[in-house]
């Protein structure tokens, strides 16, 4: 329902900024640049258009992004801003009621209006006086502001590839996003192994190192149950077998609201996979491909994960269980910079450590996505509704194959509506430790 | 709700076609650069956004006149023609079942592939093909096909205006499809009169001569109860006195589909019609502008028509009595070869003639729209359905301001379900004879 | 839509009414107790019930029509007359805007209270207080609209059956609305013959004897071109061979609109058969029967009534044609009086005349239900509204198995839209004379 | 979405029942007795019609409850068992896939037959046969199905209340229940006090003392942060303060879902509550009556006490910091059995014990609803699901005034939707100790 950045990272005013002006202004120019890399190979009709409520235009995340910053840091910064286009402070505000009226959400397609040449130089218009401010000191007091901003952005490029993704599988013609994309190495994957973790209380979320968003705020206290978390994601040749038990048609591995979505969707397998002459494809950003059976499984909703992991006499963990398992893990695996924007085979095994943590798909856990005890939303528009995405949405671990390098961590929180499927979701099962 | 063209011309055998190659060659290039040219104010993204399930984007007219070209023309006349691209037969097929398999209509906007560029190298690519056949003379004995495709493209060009129109008013930007459009010049509006016609046996449909669609066949013997028509079509400042007499919340002069259909919408004005600051705006193809109190009403509903005929002591006229009376009238009028691409006020009265007959705005009748006495529908695909959309549409005469110069006659029928409006559609009073 | 009685007689204040205060008092007994005998097979639960907002509770029909005598007789008799409760004003006004507001439709059978009993009360209070002034001659000056009362509470008592056979097919209990009632006489449909009719001028509408709907007004001439109209309605064994033709599947034989209908809905055959262990039944009043393949189809809607007859390489009927080839038969037939409730074979033929023109089945038109030439509607409360449902429905004529004997003529025009089929419709074939 | 009892207890084998027969015998009849008493007031059209998906006629509960009987009890215990009638298997079965087909859902109120009286039937044969073999001896090794059976049907006890005020309030002559129900005592709310509660590690979940639902199990260990609970639910004046701060359209203090569905249904304060002639009343089951300030708050949804906790500086309390407060308290209120049938005042304070955690009104949890760490599914139809639900509902804990005395205790979690406002739903702030 609310794919964009939803959270917002609170100003920690008790932690002092230490990029200096330079760096900040390398960084800007960097994420800022990434996104227009990521819509190039985007015809201008293919970044105008909506292929449902859920997912938005290219262009729209370029023309958002870019309001953020005008909106938050050049009006903020000096009274006198003149808005570049007075119209779009309405067309590209996402959901921030406190800054006014919003273009409605579904009709986001419509918007032929401005154009994408209009909409780059929207971009440019605003970057250069960003940089101007960063250069001589204006934008300091607001630099924690900035990097928000930055992360925003780079949630939004993730978004940018699912929905485009979402949109180009919407023609017969099944066009690739990149023609060139090079495919994922095949490699078998590594069977499944089941790790131990013991009961006690943890400690989970920000531990205030670096960034964060506020909804990985506070840091608190949880009894974690003893569990068992499995060595690698669930893959396709797995969930293959979910589906060939005629699983989508089973109710009793169901949750109820789930069963009644797969039937009034139709769903049959996970979304993107098509069988042509008897073999099962999938349509990935490099065209229509063999389906990868030693792959994660992607793109499926929570309860088809929940499903799934009830047919495979498992459950999934609980976020808590998920991080407490995952602190100690570096963050390095298969993201958007590795250029593949697929989910890869696992590596061979190497030691114990839980493989594919971070990159290749989100993994849904069965916790509901709610506000940690303690929780307080930032004041004023930029931290207007924290909270009010609190409800009725899983969260997801990790980061994907399409998260930029760099963005996620051990205890960032993304969440999804429980039926979603465009983005690269699949899961890791869980059961309690016998 | 079938916007297309819908209604097909029946082949007639026994009528020798008259135009010679050149002429035929000639005036098929007149008609498809006609569309290229109504495509060209249009950007990459207003040519393939979708602003409702019933308008197409203005990329798919521009193919799918050309794909009936190439399945009607081309395969028929040369059992080996390679398709110019095998997805196309189902992409940028209307309705045609006979033909095959088509692209769901709802979501004809997300077609970002093919792109645009791709399409007109389509139309090129069969124009090229077409033209050698006309030359040939490999066509000729399609050359009733050949007419009839160029109808059927003039139909789209008046769609590619009206489609565009309803796009270009999504964006709060409201802008004009051409800023050079030039204004339609201000005079007052001539007063209503009266003029009588008797009772009588009167045939109507085609007498033969020239061009038509099977929809007009065959030509039949009515018994027209002697009335009374109105010298011009409605003004706008005649709707708005219905508009202020609360006209939208008055049931008494709805008819019940009407009134549910105008609630359920939350009409309050014509369409397009715009309140700011106490003043009435309308928006054209030329942008925003001050409602023109002596132009035609424009871009009502057949239930507000209904409505306001009711409101005003009259009622629509039936099609018999409407073409019996424009049967004597020239064909002129303010049609889109005019440029304004809007309705004008009525030039001042010279004569008893009614004014604006042809041109300027459709006429609603109260006449649903059904087969003629002894009608009887042209075998194979392209008289395909001839009848199948005679249920629940009403009549509309004339042609409009966005209707090419020489396209209607006073034996056209177009037609729309009542509740359809944003094709420009007015209305001309009627009352039985005293 | 609006199954009620939608259009009421025009009050002729030319023609004097020749009803003694006996006889009208006897007739107004009569048609009301015919009411109360319908509903006593219904227990006070299926009265309540409301299967589909189209259909309404036989406890409404039992209070509505009496909400009539009451609101535009005891009314308008006495200005001091007491409302029995003024709640009922509203509960069970149909859509008299003219009288005020209106229960909405779609929650009738949420009415719980008042209850069935009271509703009889209400009953037999206004029945009380009519008889009083039909006695006393206070109600003689309203005498018309006594008699409209009573034709309107006919059309309700057609409804009380439909809708009731609509709801109790809802149960899987598939229970009868009377065990005891006969089946009708198995016997083979005589042939299908043609009887021609000359083209010519003819004269349609009520020609003024006896009561008529404003809607039959006024008498007009037509031309209706040379015909051929069946001997008898289709047979439920013509439409299987529809149905195993796999006519339910082929667009080529359907309305556009219908077809779309179909599909939505999972039309595969007349509402109301069901196949088990291989063969026909079809739920009636009387219970699940077998398929009588003999007698008129039945619960067809206006879309399968239309692609029946274009399989069958014919049309439906234009309105004029049927009143004309009925004009001189006897209005004799399956009515509900002759306690069937249920379609019969046609009788063996008996001279030239065609058979079941009146009784058994509803017989769909092709012809669109408008305004007569020259129709004015009646004006106040009563005559509210004469028009308002002249849109998007077409025309039946002929009455059913359910229709009170008495009640129909060859100028009666009901009307439903084309995808109704809770009714007793059925058709019968016509053709172009050749 | 799934009111009814969607939670089956757990057998416990470890766990001798105490109950002679005897005992078990009169807590049956008991049981059983109630229903039917519940159902008295309530004519057979008012137990038969369904106000909207979420509800079910009385006459639904009354033979889905004897139906769990039969289904899990007689057929278990007798492999001979005749069923009542082998339809009501599909009719009266609720989800039990395992068991079979259902009847749809919305579609219950159709249903008119079986009657009332076979239902009522339907259960004395019912009984008979329980009656008989629990005498017999032959029910003893099912005595925990017979007990869970009886939990079950205490459920639909507060469901009869629930889905029949709602019937009730959609008649616009606001019947009553009943007519001689007596107000509750009018006297003022004590102020809200704020309880302390301090960190720590805390057991949750039933703690095997009597009869538990499967979804109280296991207990288990959580680590509840330091908390403060108000002293009493939320009053009707205070939530008036919201209404009248016009927070329905204020959407900063509301979750976004919450605030969409406010707006698409309309709510402009909590649910039977009307304003008259500048009065508020509030529809009760006893009729309409002046809406009482000192009242808890009732028919609120989740998304309306969240909201308004969010506007009172406060927020909702976890289902733990709940359980914790409430263990040590006795479960007393005012359940169903005190005969009041709505909300009362909160009494004068008696000490430092919170007031009306048990009875009058259910409370919103910011929980979730999930499964408790190591929570197994019963094998079987009978505990087919339990965990089915767990998705997209919060929990709500303590009963109301239409629960049966005896029914709930400390670990009891109710479960519904947070847009669902037809319980008797209210809140008691919570906040994080400072």
């Amino acid at each position: 329902m609310n794919p964009g950045p939803r959270s917002l990272r609170r100003t920690r005013h008790d932690e002092p900024t230490a990029l200096d002006r330079a760096a900040l202004a390398a960084r800007y120019r960097s994420v800022r640049d990434a996104s227009v890399r990521l819509a190039a190979p985007l015809s201008a009709e293919d970044c105008c258009a909506q292929s449902m409520p859920d997912a938005s235009p290219t262009k729209w995340h370029l023309a958002h992004t870019t309001w953020f910053f005008e909106t938050f840091l050049l009006e903020r910064a000096d009274a006198r801003h003149e808005p570049f286009h007075p119209a779009f402070r309405v067309l590209f505000n996402s959901y921030y009621n406190a800054v006014g009226e919003q273009h409605p959400r579904p009709r986001r397609g419509l918007l032929t209006r401005p154009g994408l040449d209009a909409v780059h130089a929207y971009r440019r218009h605003v970057d250069a006086r960003m940089e101007e401010g960063i250069a001589s000191g204006a934008l300091e007091p607001l630099a924690d502001l900035v990097e928000l901003g930055l992360q925003h952005e780079q949630q939004h490029q993730e978004l940018i590839l699912s929905d485009a993704k979402h949109l180009l599988a919407a023609s017969p013609l099944r066009p690739a996003y990149r023609d060139d994309l090079a495919a994922p190495p095949r490699r078998p994957a590594p069977p499944l192994r089941w790790q131990r973790h013991e009961a006690g209380l943890r400690a989970i979320g920000s531990d205030g190192a670096g960034f964060c968003f506020d909804n990985e705020t506070p840091r608190h206290t949880v009894f974690v149950h003893a569990f068992e978390l499995a060595s690698r994601p669930v893959t396709n040749r797995e969930f293959l077998a979910f589906v060939e038990a005629d699983g989508y048609a089973r109710p009793e591995w169901w949750l109820s609201d789930g069963f009644a979505t797969a039937c009034a969707e139709g769903w049959r397998a996970p979304s993107y996979w098509e069988r042509r002459d008897g073999a099962w494809l999938e349509f990935t950003l490099g065209g229509l491909r063999p389906l990868d059976l030693d792959a994660p499984v992607s793109h499926v909703s929570g309860y088809e994960a929940d499903a799934f992991a009830r047919f495979a006499g498992a459950r999934l963990p609980t976020e808590a269980e998920w991080e407490f398992a995952a602190a100690a893990a570096p963050v390095r695996g298969n993201f958007a910079d590795a250029g593949l924007l697929h989910p890869a085979p696992a590596p061979p095994e190497a030691g114990s450590a839980p493989a594919q943590l971070f990159g290749d798909v989100w993994e849904w856990t069965q916790s509901p996505y709610v506000a940690y005890p303690g929780f307080r939303p930032a004041p004023g528009a930029v931290g207007e509704y924290n909270g009010k995405f609190m409800c009725n949405q899983l969260v997801l671990r990790g980061g994907s194959c399409a998260t930029p390098a760099g963005h996620v961590r051990a205890s960032y929180r993304n969440f999804f509506p429980p039926g979603a499927r465009w983005q690269w979701s699949g899961l890791r099962l869980a059961r309690d430790a016998r």
